[in-house]
């Protein structure tokens, strides 16, 4: 693999590139070659402005070539082959299987994303035709529909060095909606990124598409910032810390015009264990969840990170299954020092609270040298956590938080407790969940997305999934990143009055030549 | 009319009011009766907290109880009587007609989003059955829908007393879609606004529905940024000056957890005119254009302000055809005082503007003491246009100015000068329009809606209507304030994984007891 360790602007090389840095194995502490460059504020600028260009002779163009563009871009990154894999390994310690499958769900959103543009019927196009003798007034002719925003920002996450990185998600959705993209790289995964970047810098010349549709910069703080706040930007994507996301937030709501940013931060996604089922299937449950809050090394969004349950003797007796859980699970390396020194700073901190007692480790030691996290389980009373907001905060990394209540009521005052969240979980029987009516009404404000009786973290890639949530989980509850709806947050609507009909879009025409589902005198129709 | 003067908190009047204030006729000049208190701090939290709790014990009742409420809101409103429509002439100097037929508008609104909601797809349910053999893991079944967001703050707009205010078209679509409304009443109509909230609040006592659910509030700027600070709060909505807007939305974007603002904040409405259809209906455009321009005053957010034509024979002949329709023209009572000033302020200030001339001004002078506006238009160069971008200001007003350009070149450059518009429009010929492809497609860009041989004032409340725009005509461009989709402001997506059928809301049940049309496994189907 020719790696540059530069930019990519519009097709081109980064030439006139900032600090360099070096992408770690986080397995060995090696540095990797080669190393990168970080882009200049002019090359930001070049990246935009190309991208607002390449929007303006492009977006006119049948969906057919945007459909073809991203089954094109899954097939070179299939290209890439075992190289690409390698180096995402080296770069995320990440094991081989997962990053196979991860490449997998990366290439299968883009050829989803092809077929919903193709499909075509997302731009959810209405037609009010003309009413000329309606009284008092006539009715105008009226159609409208979705189009794209303009260029769209990406900001690639750690913990997904494909699947929510340069081809990820929010690029797939961002190009299906019709924007170019220019994607911050994660300086955790640069090499990974740049041979994705070089996968579709290949895809948009074997389309025939302007190159300008995809850039990709690496950088850090004043980079994003520069991206962000730039006047020809129209969107944001990010996944990532609360800190991050919110910084991007307040700069483009601060810029003249603001745009929208879509910043999915994750938290702490409740849990929550009802007597029954805990007494029926306690030993299932510890498993699972074990399996759960430890997947990735603990690196989700969707990790569940507080657990509810009600003092009884189902839970005294579910306690020890889950600490022999916990301390059979193997230390994994985690993506970065930087998350690691994250994850031992916050259970050192954790370790100092009043009346919170650290309920079970993993047996095994974690490797320093290979970046290790050791899976951790504590425990509190529901009353210390009421007193201690703090304690909700996210734990980066294998260590989830059990909290026991009195009564369900106690519960419930700690659910009402709780910021917004991406998930929701409760296990129960039927007969638990007939008494939990207030508690799943409850959780409908607080999350995305409710699971009876699962676990968060695995999130499909489908129509009807949400992958989102009430603020701070992210900063616009009323959009999903995963999922065919992604490209929602990517359009706005357009209606055309009284256009004459060679004037029309496809999409919008008499004779509906695209056979889209529209809704015509409110009514649904492919007619 | 029994009016207290009082705000209305979740249906009681309030107690501990503020600062008194009056209304004033400003076709008299006359101060109305009673005097109005303006809301104190705490009774701005308790209409928020009210509506807090009416949200928690009624989002889970059937739909149904919210299209019986919105229709007999449309009943107590008429059941007002002449008196709401002679406070509101007092109140706003428009004439009669007018306010029947924005009276007729209101409560039509209002039906229609009972239809909206009685027939439920506006949901847009979504099912991903189970597909447990999927190979390398099973697919969990998952259902996704809207639900509501929570409380609403509604700023009511003073140029529509009736449909852009208490039980407005934010208000109407903010109730269909689940949302409890605390209404900030503009301060220019209080009396209207009273009276429309106590019909409000008698809709809600015969609907049997919490009184909750609606508040208003009479207050200025510290009422107002209390509202959209509090912590229960989920949403603004807003018609006015893009000063206020503005304010509100820095206010919410800088809360703990950010709310989404969808302030609607106008613009220039450009207006363009082509050669052939100068040439060959210029008396018919002039009046016409006129006949928009002066429609309520001026005092609408699509008032076409900025008008381009390139200069040739057909565009000589128009300006005098236009300076005649402006002198012809009456002057109106405007709103407020406050009104009238700022428009004489810019007209001051825009007769200073070197290179800019007057074209014509109404014959008849403005009356001070019934608080006229005076009809005018002027014109410039596209050149003096293109090095003064401050011309592009709105005048709010019957004010529109004329812009020349030497070239379509010279058209193409002022409206990539131009910031983002709720409306553009073009008047030409099946010719001139084959001719003007490149200034639609830039239209697009700069428009939420785009007309061909029609004037912008006028805005159809219909599935097709947009009313929005890119920044700074919106806040957020992806959204109407007009039209059945502007419900979908104020709800959010949540999806429910692996639900026991008990527990599923009947939207998402497999029978589809509500006949909505859904997303099925990637396909519409009411089955």
């Amino acid at each position: 693999m020719n790696l540059l360790g530069r930019s990519l602007i519009a097709g081109k090389p980064g030439t006139t590139g900032g600090a360099v840095f070096h992408a770690l194995n986080p397995a060995t502490g090696a540095a990797l070659e080669p190393a990168f460059c970080e882009a200049s504020l002019p090359e930001v600028d070049a990246a935009v402005h190309a991208a607002a260009d390449a929007f303006e002779t492009s977006r006119l163009q049948p969906t057919e070539a945007r459909a073809r563009l991203l089954e094109t871009m899954a097939a070179e990154i299939e290209a890439l082959g075992d190289a690409l894999l390698a180096r995402a390994q080296a770069e995320t310690g990440l094991p081989l299987p997962r990053l196979t499958g991860e490449r997998a769900r990366t290439c299968g959103q883009l050829r989803l994303f092809a077929a919903v543009v193709r499909e075509g019927s997302w731009v959810d196009a209405r037609i009010d035709p003309a009413l000329p003798d309606r009284q008092p007034l006539p009715r105008p002719d009226l159609r409208r529909m979705l189009i794209a925003l303009g260029p769209v920002a990406v900001f690639g996450a750690s913990n997904f060095p494909l699947a929510f990185s340069v081809a990820g998600g929010d690029t797939a959705s961002a190009l299906a909606a019709g924007c170019p993209v220019v994607v911050k790289a994660h300086p955790a995964h640069p090499g990974t990124s740049e041979l994705v970047a070089q996968a579709i810098a290949r895809a948009l010349v074997a389309c025939g598409l302007p190159a300008g549709l995809f850039s990709l910069v690496h950088g850090g703080p004043a980079i994003a910032l520069a991206l962000v706040r730039h006047p020809a930007l129209t969107a944001v994507a990010f996944t990532g810390s609360p800190a991050a996301g919110s910084a991007l937030f307040a700069a483009a709501a601060s810029r003249p015009h603001p745009i929208p940013v879509f910043a999915e931060m994750s938290g702490v996604n409740p849990l929550y264990l009802l007597p029954e089922a805990l007494r029926e299937r306690g030993a299932a449950i510890a498993a699972g969840l074990v399996g759960s809050f430890t997947l990735g090394v603990g690196q989700f969004c969707t990790k569940p990170g507080l657990i509810f349950a009600v003092r009884c003797e189902a839970t005294d007796a579910f306690l020890p299954l889950l600490a022999a859980a916990v301390r059979a699970a193997p230390c994994g390396t985690l993506l970065t020092r930087g998350i690691r020194d994250a994850f031992e700073a916050t259970q050192s901190a954790i370790s100092q609270v009043q009346g919170l007692t650290l309920l079970a480790a993993a047996d095994a030691a974690p490797d320093a040298g290979r970046t290790e996290g050791q899976p951790r389980v504590a425990w509190t009373t529901a009353s210390t956590f009421l007193r201690q907001p703090e304690l909700v905060r996210e734990s980066f990394g294998p260590f989830t938080l059990v909290v026991i209540g009195d009564s369900p009521e106690e519960l419930l005052a700690c659910t009402r407790a709780l910021d917004g969240q991406l998930t929701a979980t409760v296990h129960g029987t039927a007969k638990d969940l007939d008494a939990a009516g207030s508690l799943l009404a409850l959780l409908e404000q607080k999350a995305g997305r409710l699971l009876i009786n699962g676990y968060p973290t695995g999130v499909e890639v489908s129509p009807a999934m949400h992958h989102g949530g009430p603020s701070p989980a992210t900063t616009d509850a009323r959009f999903t990143s995963v999922g065919t709806a992604a490209l929602l947050r990517f359009a706005r609507p357009i209606c055309y009055q009284n256009f004459p009909a060679a004037l029309l879009p496809p999409a919008l025409q008499d004779g509906n030549p695209l056979r889209l589902m529209r809704l015509v005198n409110n009514v649904l129709t492919r007619d």
